[in-house]
């Protein structure tokens, strides 16, 4: 007991660290000059800053750990993926889309600046996100380090093709019956890909073996479903002042969901089970997995 | 006078050529396939085959031709950079920004299908041309192949991000008098990184020397900045059934254009000078450059 209990302190302490790791390299990106569009980078700024977990490229880092230490060359495409994960949403919170007025409990993107700001801005992120990665592989001497990169790099636009594609199913059939037969293929592309891609990214970046990255793709694969399943379950029953969105949202518009599917118990029930499973996949790292382990946990049990 | 008609002709017949393969070559990275997405990918298909001029690919090419002949190494580049361009005009034509509803005479993507839908094929156009460059860097296993190439896709998410930066100044400071100071700069940014990627891009996959890609891109500038001042003049006095746009549009919009700053008649002694100076930049070439001349010309002379 107590030793879960000590586990549990080094895991918040630990993704502390990470998460004050990646806010110090995504400020490096801020552009900060004067400029005609120093407003664009001033909204582009507003939403990668705007606090949120740093669980994708807290993924990146933590996978990467488990096969060496240094996780110097993970940071441009833990960066990257952040600045895809933050374009996603300014998209989604568009009036076209969502129409999201807060997020984090802060003005979204549009309501912040304007519409065409916000279009711009998260186009803007998004190529950035490439634009980071361009300079890494321009930087890349050694042709074994490169290719490897490369692979990476590939990976990286078809995770984020996914997830646009999962983004537009979520939205065209929000409200429609014929998304409850979508909503695994929902969940697999809009959140899960990109999941799934930052744990691989972390894996291959380390020179992880086949069997390994079969393990890690399996273990992201399932903690992606749990992330989706607890966003379900809060957006039903969590606290609004601490998700920062309005309890009974998906409800109101329609959206079919783990929760409207299975109904609330069932739906914990898979949570549970799910975590399971992913614990499982990873359990073969022994100790050195104790952080992603409590990961799985975390997104299982977390009320934001 | 024979020999210049003749030219003329050539020159038809040469651009004619290129635009087929183009539209060959694009068609292969249309997704036709039944997935729940595929009204998102019938948009993309719809902007991106709506018949554009096909310059930027266009470029990439007859570049590439000034040194080497089979163009084959170009065309993943060519079909990405048409990709982002289409990206461009979608996301540009949206309510939020342009709100138009006709594109080369046809209905804008948010028009035909709708916002949601518009928004999310501008996003899955930009991130496929990364798709499309990151699958030809996966191919490419010769290393000084795959160094040339990782150089093109580091200048692709420069122009790219200009491009952005240029479109978001164009938009923001539209009817406000600021903007008659950042108009070369939303020119040089919006229109021009992109033709100069086109035309540094087919430098570089041919290897030409640094003094021939100083050359080229010096006669890339002018007419990338000859395209935006002749887009000026269209725009007050183009027929819009051939142009596809409502002539007096731009000023009805309280654009700051070419001519609303230098008037009609130095606008058109403007556009020759830059298109003679284009011509210069590569006189050095020869006889090879012809379709190069001609399409600095074309772009001058065209009516849409």
């Amino acid at each position: 007991m107590e030793g879960k209990e000590t586990s549990k302190m080094d895991f918040k302490a630990e993704l502390k660290k990470y998460q004050n790791q990646i806010e110090q390299d995504l400020e490096k990106y801020i552009r900060k000059q004067d400029c005609p569009e120093k407003i664009l980078n001033d909204s582009m700024e507003y939403s990668l800053m705007a606090g949120g977990k740093r669980l994708r490229p807290t993924l990146v880092l933590a996978t990467y750990q488990l096969f060496k230490d240094n996780y110097e060359i993970c940071m441009p495409y833990a960066v990257a993926i952040e600045m895809v994960h933050n374009f996603s949403l300014i998209h989604d919170d568009l009036p076209g889309i969502d129409n999201d007025d807060l997020r984090h409990g802060k003005l979204t993107n549009h309501k912040k600046f304007n519409e065409a700001t916000a279009i711009l801005a998260g186009d803007g992120l998004l190529n950035y996100a490439y634009l980071v990665i361009s300079k890494d592989l321009l930087n890349t001497i050694n042709p074994k380090e490169l290719e490897k990169k490369v692979k990476v790099f590939h990976e990286f636009s078809l995770a984020t093709d996914r997830m646009i594609a999962g983004e537009y199913v979520d939205t065209e059939y929000e409200g429609k019956e014929v998304l409850a037969n979508y909503l695994e293929y929902v969940h697999q592309n809009k959140t899960g890909a990109l999941l799934k891609l930052c744990v691989r990214m972390g894996a291959i970046l380390a020179d992880a073996n086949a069997e390994d990255l079969n393990k890690l793709t399996n273990y992201a694969e399932k903690i992606g479903l749990a992330f989706q399943i607890k966003d379900d379950i809060l957006s039903v029953e969590g606290n609004e002042i601490i998700t920062g969105k309005p309890v009974g949202n998906d409800e109101a518009k329609g959206k079919c969901t783990y929760v409207s599917k299975y109904g609330m118990e069932k739906t914990k029930t898979i949570l549970e089970e799910i975590t399971k499973e992913a614990i499982e996949n990873i359990e073969s790292f022994g100790k050195k997995a104790e952080f992603l382990k409590e990961l799985a946990k975390y997104i299982k049990d977390r009320n934001k």
